[in-house]
């Protein structure tokens, strides 16, 4: 990215996401999804981006928002695929179709000390990297490692490393 | 649910069953998605409901019209997820999002007399109660399973014994 | 179908295939999506038919598109269903559901050749020929399975075997 541009995120949440404080709130938490967007939004600020956030129930939807990023100057992508990660190889194939951005998976709960089938995560592989069971507060670690990335990008133009990709 | 009031059931059709009457004829019988919906209307009105149905071979819309239900007044959730049945994690976790109401999983033919990926319901452990193969009719004993829940729940209030669910 | 009717294909891809050109190019090469509408619209006036080509990268718009060509005239259909070839037995359900058409699955490349997931087709099934790995050129080989069949369809007709289905 341009060097100085506002930074612009784009928050991905699958299904079920927006039942955010309706759903399981021993596993997920008492805050809503609006509560969520605040955070999220909130953090941007500091970190002096924009986050979009969007959020939809089908797997298609999600790949066209997906798509949408490669040419409308997002930034990098976090993303919760909720359910959809342990079986969308098609989000799996949309997020690996273009590399030019970073992409960043979330879950809110540790999906691995849950129901086996929520162990598998086929769309991690085509993510940078991805933060499990740090609850809503890992949306915010999540745009954390974006601004991060691409400052060490922007560094490593200039002839620093970049170690962290 | 409040004592004496209209009960408010949804009928929820996933993919292809729309397609009744045209789709292997000797699974799914000769009668097609419209004299369903005449059965189901019919059987309500012999029960004092309303019932609503609603088809869409989206997982998506699936999921959307599930979460609706949680504040529009249903009921309860008489659901055939079609093939979602058998891998969509993403229905089952709305069905299981919130268990304010009954829900009955349906499925006309008898998927454990099938093909191999027909035995595993992903959806079903989201639900209270499950009828397979007895046809159409099936869809009637999921809406008398419900109507016989609510009554036996506003017996257990008056200090009768909840033996069903 | 009708003998001299101008014979009606559709051709249906699904979720990605509109980022050919993005897309891994070492595996789907550097033509996009509009190269290969292109090439298909030629290769339909060669063979003196229409193609009506159409992409989604949602399930159930893909298996409305499949539905809809059961009553719209279509005389074949060419699937790619992208990644839901691995998983979407909606998908194939809805192919399934007639047989009054031919259906050809079509895959740019090899899928046996990639990933362990990419092996399993669980929609080729409910087609009758499926070609992969033969590049975009496959769309025209699918096209051209589609006229033979017909063709050998209306000589068996009149007499003649019918060896190919």
């Amino acid at each position: 990215m341009e060097r100085n541009k506002f930074m612009k995120l784009l928050v991905i949440n699958g299904p079920n996401l927006n039942f955010l404080g309706i759903r399981d709130k021993k596993v997920y938490g008492t805050e809503d999804y609006n509560a969520l967007l605040d955070m999220i939004r909130a953090h941007a600020k500091e970190l002096g981006a924009e986050a979009e956030c969007f959020q939809s129930n089908g797997e298609g939807e999600i790949i066209d928002r997906i798509q949408k990023a490669y040419s409308d100057g997002t930034d990098g992508i976090v993303i919760n695929p909720g359910a959809y990660t342990h079986y969308s190889y098609a989000i799996r194939d949309a997020l690996d179709s273009f590399d030019t951005i970073p992409m960043v998976e979330i879950h809110i709960s540790d999906i691995n000390a849950r129901e086996e089938f929520r162990r598998i995560s086929v769309t991690a592989p085509a993510c940078d990297y991805q933060i499990v069971g740090h609850g809503l507060k890992g949306y915010l670690e999540a745009m954390d490692w974006i601004v991060r990335y691409h400052r060490h990008s922007q560094e490593n133009d200039s002839g620093l490393n970049l170690s962290e990709r």
